[in-house]
């Protein structure tokens, strides 16, 4: 094969996963915007963890390669475009996520070039393993965006799901490996407060 | 003032700011998902951009900084919190664009602490001036993001406008300067095919 047709052949692969990953703007998950008005979707909640990620990278217990965090964070929900979102808090779900999501995984990121198929799979085992600086950050934003909008929504959707204090604490157990900072102020001054409003249940 | 309430206060406005851009999320553009199933958002488009800047970096004319234009890309629309969404194609709204950006952009970086106000800032106004390297690429990625869509979408949002080849091709006078090959294939595969197919109208 010339360069010429070998080119064609990277790029129309690569429009074939950005055409594929539109779907991922359809994928709702279970937090309400901020102002209460609707749920957001995966790549909105994707957008916002990118940005956050840019303002509070200072607050990591570690230096991380911004970049790279933020391109985690971007890709992160990919699989669910195959395996649907499953809410935190629903056990039943959670215990079939780990299978759906890699065998997703297998499938969205070989629709790249062999190169960068292998460069996006790499950074979202990377998340998923949960050992690396720009993970566990990683992580800190996918547990700390949702609170935040839960807060703004004055707690709607842990009224909504009867949400107690156990699985939030089970959920954000390892949420301070990203930042100590963070997850102190998450602690005191969200989930705190919505103890006290009684939106979240306290047994 | 001591540290201790200092870092508080700037975590603060950190916060104000992350809730404050969620508001992007509600900003409807006139481009259709890939499915045609209902208009995209602002922070979907972003989201979008971003995981292509990534993609196709290597097709930029001069080298970039991906993470710099990534942050563009992210963070360029959120003046349309207060400014709203201009349609490509109505040269009524182009006209006051300009000044309605110029003073969303004063107020929303403002909530950030000074010097990630300044920055944020000078990362918008970059992406206006479109001048540097890693402005000419977002340029490029904003003007091929909807084209992707709505060669996807069978070409609804151009019929549905009735949108002529001239203003297309105006708008699109300088997605070259961020990459000839690109925009080669833009003008060729997605332009010339929906001009074919009658989307596109030729006068």
């Amino acid at each position: 094969m010339d360069k010429q047709s070998d080119q064609k052949s990277r790029l129309e692969r690569q429009l074939e996963f950005i055409r594929e990953i539109d779907k991922e703007k359809e994928i709702i998950r279970q937090t309400y915007l901020a102002d209460g008005s609707r749920k957001e979707g995966d790549a909105e909640h994707a957008w916002h963890m990118a940005i956050m990620t840019a303002i509070l990278a200072e607050y990591s217990n570690e230096k991380i390669d911004v970049l790279h965090t933020i391109l985690m964070l971007l890709i992160h929900d990919l699989v669910e475009i195959d395996a649907g979102d499953t809410y935190a808090y629903d056990p039943a779900a959670k215990k079939t996520q780990k299978k759906r999501e890699m065998t997703a995984a297998d499938r969205i990121f070989r629709l790249l070039p062999d190169d960068q198929a292998k460069l996006f799979r790499g950074i979202w085992d990377e998340f998923e393993a949960w050992e690396t600086p720009e993970a566990k950050f990683a992580h800190t934003m996918d547990n700390l965006q949702p609170m935040i909008l839960n807060d703004a929504s004055d707690g709607r959707s842990w009224v909504e799901h009867e949400v107690s204090l156990a699985p939030i604490l089970a959920r954000n157990e390892r949420t301070h490996e990203g930042s100590e900072e963070l997850w102190k102020y998450q602690k005191e001054e969200i989930i705190g407060k919505h103890l006290k409003k009684g939106h979240i249940r306290p047994e």
